[in-house]
């Protein structure tokens, strides 16, 4: 029973996460002419929604097996995580990233106390050299989205969504690499009375949208887009879950995006990062998909670089 | 009695404001060595604590005369207050500022629907032109700082500070115009055990910490810092109150202004101006003061032009 594994999931990992505040605007809410609750992962550990996948993953682990060492591939959000859940669990954590992250990333992973093994940036280099700390390190590797304890992890922002505000209508949540949007998926379907799952998905990386429409995993010829935490495509344990109970994906334009972030910025006050941001975009862009409803809204992350900011 | 007074004030602004936030950081309290309680006024209305002064004296006004029209000299956040709080009360408000504020100021006060009076920015300008209103439109003036009725709105902050963390060793303010810290010295004094108020100022436009010095109030020759909302003085009202409840001033450099509110924005994701940012500056510059104790910290506003960030 799925709907029990996130509520086992949930009661695993709650010791070791915030429950997040869910804010409302009374100012965006006019704006788009719909109520809008937003739970707010940007205040979460490690600045996003990830520790709570990373954590289910190591503490299922770690319920099998003895763990010493793991390993990701992430330079994102995902790295820190697993840095700071591995870190807690008292667990070594390897994570690859390209040499070209930023040194504010690599410093992040530094500080949660992970060791960064680099690698030369293409995709095939990164998981040679990943595959390499599998073997020389006897390390677990742990995939960022399409793992399903992950998956199983990410679905508890809905579940404390939906404890919070039963009657949502529909949630919305950014689209990238599938593990959040399946696990909330899920969890909107086992704990919402018919709530609708939405995806949010800029134009320039709409893998999704269109794996949707072929019924197969579809990549991106470029990821030329400001939300860095949506670049990656989908995978095969999300993507049936995807199929299932997601019915539609919004996509936006990058403009559109950073319109959408500045005014969670200006009229919240609140730091989310271009990923976040995707969803209210959505919001702006199909009002009447959303006029006079109750919508959840998953604001996914707050990391972002203040020395590269796109106002 | 003056603490019946500030619960008296607190009972009939009550519904028009919001009962902020506290949020801690364990992140920064590591790094300061102490406990700190972050009193979330950049989430109030109208993105500041200058609405709760504001509603406190337009609703004194009102329970003693018939109020038509109000007028203040304020190009910053007690001008977008004012402007909130009388529209909310069926009353016009003139705000009367610089024909050099910004656009993001000038659109935030016709946005809460007040009429904009421009003047020439000189000192002398700005009060002739308020006087001119006051004549003219028989509107009643509103001090920004120093009106008694304003102070004991403000204090309501650490007012509900107390009444979330009882126990608070003392309380950070930052010290401008002195409405806000001698209202909140008198809500330390009466609701606090022990409560210590202390202000943080820059150097920059350190008139409060020379006023307590030399015991009367004193100006700044130059008003250059970057907390755009502490560039003014005491004023006779407030001024006597805090020679009797404020112990201490600590002063900070514009640098550590500006990396106390990176380090705010960076590890707790919420949106700060510099006016607030120089109350961590000040806890972070004298760590000795506050270490292990239980800290209040006044964050007084978030109402930033996101195109012009000091990073």
């Amino acid at each position: 029973m799925q709907s029990r594994e996130i509520i086992d999931t949930h009661a695993r990992i709650k010791e070791y996460i915030h429950n997040t505040p869910i804010l409302t605007s009374s100012s965006i809410d006019e704006i788009a002419g719909t109520n809008l609750f937003f739970k707010c992962e940007n205040f979460q550990k490690t600045g996003s929604f990830k520790i709570r996948g990373a954590f289910n993953a190591l503490l299922q682990l770690k319920e099998k097996q003895r763990v010493e060492n793991v390993v990701t591939n992430s330079s994102g959000n995902f790295g820190q995580a697993l840095s700071y859940a591995a870190s807690a669990l008292n667990i070594n954590a390897y994570i690859v990233m390209p040499s070209t992250a930023s040194q504010v990333k690599k410093d992040a992973v530094i500080g949660y106390g992970a060791t960064i093994i680099e690698s030369e940036p293409t995709l095939e280099a990164r998981e040679s050299t990943t595959r390499g700390i599998v073997d020389r390190k006897s390390a677990i590797y742990v995939h960022p989205s399409n793992d399903y304890n992950v998956i199983l992890g990410q679905g508890t922002v809905s579940k404390e969504l939906l404890e919070n505000v039963a009657d949502l209508n529909c949630i919305v949540s950014p689209v990238g690499g599938g593990g959040l949007i399946a696990g909330n998926a899920l969890a909107a379907h086992y704990f919402g009375v018919n709530c609708e799952m939405i995806g949010a998905e800029p134009y320039e990386v709409d893998d999704a949208y269109r794996s949707l429409k072929s019924g197969k995993i579809e990549g991106n010829a470029t990821t030329n887009t400001i939300a860095d935490g949506l670049r990656t495509q989908l995978g095969h344990i999300n993507f049936p879950i995807i199929q299932q109970h997601v019915k539609r994906i919004i996509r936006v334009e990058e403009h559109e995006i950073v319109d959408a972030m500045r005014l969670i910025w200006e009229r919240m006050k609140i730091i989310v990062e271009p990923s976040s941001a995707v969803t209210l975009a959505a919001i702006l862009k199909e009002k009447e998909t959303f006029e006079d409803k109750k919508v959840g809204v998953i604001l996914s992350g707050g990391n972002v670089d203040l020395k590269k900011l796109p106002f």
